[in-house]
């Protein structure tokens, strides 16, 4: 049910999405690279949540494709520069060559940081929102993908390579890494919906816990994944010895911990006056994804 | 009189561009990578002119210290991002070890990633402006800033490196790269102070005239400044084979390019109906700089 979900927005959410990198009169080597990162779009997962709640919540899912564009070209400005070869160094993102393998570094760089830039100018064009709607969008985007936020993740992922977590540390990188950006995209629907604080604190709670049960399960499938689904070796975490849930906790206990995650998001819907079976689909999907 | 004007803002308004990232809850690391580079400030001269076009329209020149504060971050973020090794590879600047350097580039680039974000929250957190001189601020400086703005003129310095420009070619490479963040100082202080579209546009216009004279005074002191002052060989643009406005046009071409910018500017400032004689000194200062 979630796939027929997800498909039937993939196509023209991502059109919509490239349409508004297209229309830019925006150097044709930059343009492209933008593009192509774009374009090598995973499940879109963000963008998805932020559509599930907005219809949750009664609104068609159309009226956040301009958020939700902002979103994933954030997301896709992290990928990039977390790929670098002063970072990740990494050659390759869901099988296909990484950025700066196909554009060089410094095109990479300059494309990430069009992205995140641009990512802000589209949520001021938005006209389908007011301006204190806007407002916030952006305060929330700027604080969840900052330096407070999923930029200090990205700090303290790096500073956890050099030793060994515990589980609550873990937690914390998870949490401001990828963590932060999956919460803006629930409340981001909350904003636009014009709901009360209250329901907005209890969805910002779900993504929380959503956001750590998809990274509990990326470590699981690190281990018990295939590759041709996931698109990595499998066992690769364990190998450079990274700290994963894994290893930490034992196959057994970090299954544990989804289990518990996704039984916390649940408890939380349950007391949502809204009829929430999109977002019980999506938390089962994050719990039983293969890839 | 214009050294006068710009030391009675610096110390305050640097204390105050600092305190925005000091108070953060930002990764020891990552915040001092940010403040490093903040703290290794030039001549402000964006600050300064937004503060200029303020007090000629009236206002307090405190009121533009959010944006002021959120413009230099982004300027800085560039810096670093353009220094990198994949970019100019640069190890100095203004005398100091370039952010990499010192942090190292995975740093670097993350403090660059924090610097831009973190610029769009200040803008939202400013209380002394309406919601929509909020947007407008974000609007234009997403705008300025991004893929078609001054990401897009680093794209074709890069590309300028491989040929020989035209003067033309030249201009429309420096209204990109520096020049459209000038253009935003000069209209967010209107846009702060409310004024008429028409005056606005004037003020932009002298923005692009002293904008240009910046850069064309820039290749005039490689081959004319002091070492010691300019914080960098003289001569270096030269043995590097760029495209300068004196390689394409002569030492005394570009003098004569200069003035016509600078008087351009005057023009402007003249039909102007405020008492312009503190812009008329910033188009002097950047005439006659000798750093």
């Amino acid at each position: 049910m979630l796939q027929q979900y997800i498909n039937s927005h993939r196509e023209s959410f991502n059109a919509y999405m490239m349409g508004l990198i297209e229309k830019e009169n925006i150097p044709n080597e930059l343009k492209e690279s933008m593009l192509y990162s774009l374009s090598v779009g995973g499940k879109r997962l963000r963008p998805i949540i932020l559509f599930a709640v907005l219809e949750t919540l009664g609104l068609d899912a159309k009226k956040g494709y301009p958020t939700a564009a902002a979103l994933e070209m954030i997301h896709t400005y992290s990928l990039i520069h977390d790929d670098l070869p002063a970072m990740d160094n990494d050659d390759f993102r869901r099988g296909k060559p990484t950025n700066h393998r196909v554009f060089g570094e410094a095109i990479a760089i300059l494309a990430g940081d069009g992205l995140l830039t641009h990512a802000f100018r589209i949520i001021c064009q938005d006209n389908g929102l007011t301006d204190m709607q806007k407002l916030q969008l952006i305060a929330h985007l700027s604080e969840a993908a900052g330096p407070t936020g999923m930029v200090a993740g990205q700090v303290l992922d790096m500073e956890a390579e050099q030793k060994q977590l515990t589980l609550d540390q873990l937690k914390e990188v998870h949490l401001h890494k990828t963590g932060c950006l999956i919460e803006f995209s629930v409340a981001a629907a909350g904003i636009i919906a014009g709901i009360s604080q209250e329901l907005l604190q209890d969805l910002r709670q779900f993504a929380k816990h959503i956001g750590l049960a998809f990274q509990i399960k990326d470590d699981i499938l690190d281990v018990e994944g295939e590759r041709e689904l996931i698109g990595k070796d499998v066992g690769s975490d364990m190998e450079n010895g990274k700290n994963t849930y894994v290893s930490l906790a034992t196959l057994a206990g970090a299954k544990t911990l989804l289990d518990e995650e996704i039984n916390a998001s649940s408890v939380i819907l349950d007391k949502i006056p809204y009829d929430t079976t999109l977002l019980m689909a999506i938390a089962r999907f994050i719990k039983e994804r293969q890839s």
